[in-house]
């Protein structure tokens, strides 16, 4: 029998790789002379100084401390993805509004036991909040004040329940249609949030969390502190969506994801 | 000649009415137990405790110093509005964003003097900022690490504009199509902003901040933020909005609003 890991260590060095990102992220927001690349052909997917140094330094955390983990980030790639232990990491989700000003962008940081999202944190620097899941610690809100413990709602249903996620013209077609339809049954949307909405979900101030054309990075980081703080991650099927993303519905209540799942399963892929 | 009015002082007294109003509404902030009142027979409008106790407050403290101004605010209506000074008040400029826990709600504190806005603030309590423009202070970020000048940047053309609006379903009819066209014009779309995409405009990390059906108390305030910053407030005509909302685009550029009305022009009221 293999000897369990140690999450405690491994909670603790989740906080230090995001200390390390926010040393790079938080002086570069809001400064001007901010350069965003095109990293598309088309469209506009701004890939800042900020993002790369960011994940750049949380690689180097890695290799020094944990040479045999693997690391999948979103700017510099796959590197061991079949070990025991992988880093899944978006230095910065929210790119977009990071550029704008908005504070509400983040450092998402994951970790996969044989596969399995184990560890999760969703850090904002510039609030100076970190919204973390794990075995060890449950999933609970840390700041400079203290921790709070993050529980989910139940609102009931879903003509009850607030819904956000980040840019509604994300959906196309069918999920166009079917996000119209859980928009109109909801009680209250509310858009701009990028992962800040899953944060929104564990703590139990929103519902759902709606995203589609997620990434392994944009995902795995959410799902232990969703589930920790008792609310489920799935796709728009409502199975299980680590270590691929696509579409994905974060809910405080599987009666209120059920409900809405009806919306969405004529888009769901 | 009247004498000129004391603008230090009125601008040193709307810091402290936005502290008042930050003593009843921060404590209320990401409770669970917050009521959410439907204002509207249709539809959902929240009004909570912390929008009706912080303009308590606000006009407790008006009446206590300044008997002789008047005040239109959103919750308890208008005293005094043909008065010399005139404040104008939205304790929770998104209400919704304030009940979902997300940090971007604010509070907008507007003096006009003969009708005029003069002096403005917005204030986001949670991140601890006042973006205020006065004619003694410019227009200037203030937090607990000190206070920094606003200035709007100019991005030279529509293709290259951030934009933020709150809800793009708030469009409706031609709005919704002149949004779209506009929206597809620019660089990069935000949402979930309220006025909060007004102080983004303010100091130069958003170019435009686009927003339609606004009354006096969502604007008032605003406008001496933008101007100050070197930026433009007006309706989609491209004409001064002071005192009534509707339609309103702010912008860093006026050649950048103006190639943006040519999109608006279609659906302005």
């Amino acid at each position: 029998m293999t000897k369990s890991p140690d999450f405690d260590h491994l909670d603790a060095f989740a906080q230090t790789l995001a200390a390390a990102a926010a040393r790079i992220s938080l002086p570069l927001f809001r400064t001007l002379s901010l350069g965003a690349e095109n990293k598309l052909d088309k469209g506009f997917d701004p890939v800042t100084e900020a993002d790369k140094g960011a994940e750049r330094a949380i690689r180097s955390l890695i290799s020094e401390h944990f040479p045999d983990h693997g690391v999948i980030g979103e700017e510099y790639g796959e590197h061991q993805p079949d070990a025991e232990f992988v880093w899944v990491l978006d230095p910065i989700d929210g790119t977009r509004a990071f550029i704008s000003g908005l504070p509400l962008w983040t450092t998402l940081i994951g970790l996969r036991h044989h596969n399995r999202p184990v560890v999760g944190l969703i850090a904002q620097p510039f609030l100076g909040e970190i919204f973390i899941g794990s075995p060890n610690l449950g999933s609970r809100l840390i700041t400079a004040s203290g921790e709070t413990p993050l529980k989910v709602r139940d609102c009931g249903t879903l003509s009850a329940a607030t819904l956000g996620t980040t840019d509604p013209f994300l959906f196309k077609g069918p999920e166009a249609d079917a996000f119209g339809s859980l928009r109109s049954a909801a009680r209250l949307a509310r858009y701009g949030c990028d992962a800040y909405a899953f944060a929104m979900v564990a703590q139990g101030t929103m519902d759902i969390a709606l995203e589609t054309g997620l990434m392994a990075w944009d995902i795995d980081a959410i799902i232990p502190v969703i589930e920790n703080a008792g609310g489920t991650v799935t796709d728009w099927h409502g199975q299980p969506v680590g270590g691929y993303g696509g579409q994905v519905i974060a809910s405080g209540s599987t009666s209120v994801r059920d409900e809405a799942l009806t919306h969405l399963g004529r888009a769901a892929a």
